[in-house]
């Protein structure tokens, strides 16, 4: 099985190397797909959103045939949704993925590539606007959401909490609570500030914990 | 100031990429410090423990004296504890910096540079043991910890939770609640598995929530 994680000039860091962290143990500790790679349009460096600088496995043009296909999002989506290679390449590959999966704005490529016409999906609370502008897409408030094989997440750290829902769906329970124990993904339920009550707040926050 | 994250090759990648994202955040939404590097002994891409490729920011020979430095673990953290350069590297700069973090093994570095010499301390659940038998410093089962200017934290994925607070700590609760809407790090309650009823789960998970 081949898992792909796009990336792109200004991708958002945590938006692909919280998914990545996941998917790799996943591979390591059960019963993850065998290759996972970092795919950009060209194997050029690229420089992220808070100026990582990050290396692809593969290009466009290297990159085999995916099962899976992770998108992040990030400052640089915007202008990403105008880049006909890059969208024609999400299209193509998102055509036969046995599931597409976004993170943040990652959304607006999986939109701009025509691979969320009809379904539920989400972003990051800052873009739901933006997102539901655009139109025959249902935008939800969700932590994530699943429709059918399209699965997309709230903003940044939530692509975390996308990838071992999906690898539960996939592997099962268990297999996601190995990547959970060996991530140690059992956050501090802190919440700085009051944001959780401001009216920008998406819904899944507003709900009683 | 100038805030370093260490990088060496096997580093996991989640260990710097989640405080890397929580940092960099900081400095755009709130007054984190103006400089964030990726620092490597030299500046060669660093292949990491799950085959992320990342290019450091500064070597060793190129980096400014740091204000706070913050070192991930991972599988490579095993050999770099007997890596004199980085270690030596690592105790230099903490001598003068304002804090030094840890997230996972990194508290390894951090004890081979004589930084945890009584100190309270913490390290990702499946170290516990190998850290407490080094003698020298007070192992505790925490999400993250602080003793003094001293900040370590359990695995992985914990680093997040230790920057937020750190961030708190440094510029108030607002500027961390600033980071965490950005972030949009309200992560899922939901555990898959039953890893926090098993002998092996650190005393933090075993509390009731």
């Amino acid at each position: 099985m081949n898992f792909g994680i796009l990336i792109f000039n200004q991708v958002e860091e945590l938006d692909f190397a919280g998914p990545w962290e996941m998917l790799t143990l996943w591979s390591k500790v059960a019963d993850g797909p065998e290759n996972c790679l970092i795919v950009g349009e060209t194997k050029s460096a690229v420089t992220c959103a808070k100026g990582l600088s990050v290396n692809p496995h593969v290009s466009f043009e290297e990159c085999p045939k995916l099962d899976y296909l992770l998108v992040p999002g990030g400052i640089g989506a915007r202008t990403q949704v105008n880049n006909r290679i890059l969208v024609d390449f999400v299209a193509n590959q998102g055509q036969h993925c046995q599931a597409v999966l976004s993170v943040c704005t990652g959304s607006f490529i999986l939109h701009a590539a025509g691979l969320l016409s009809g379904k539920k999906a989400t972003t990051h609370w800052g873009s739901l606007e933006r997102l539901r502008a655009l139109g025959n897409v249902q935008v939800v408030e969700e932590r994530y959401v699943r429709d059918g094989n399209v699965w997309t997440s709230a903003g940044i750290s939530a692509g975390m909490d996308l990838m071992l829902a999906f690898i539960a769906s996939v592997s099962g329970e268990t297999a996601a609570g190995q990547v959970q124990s060996q991530a140690e993904y059992y956050p501090a339920s802190t919440r700085y500030g009051d944001f959780e009550h401001q009216e920008q707040a998406p819904a899944y926050l507003k709900q009683p914990t």
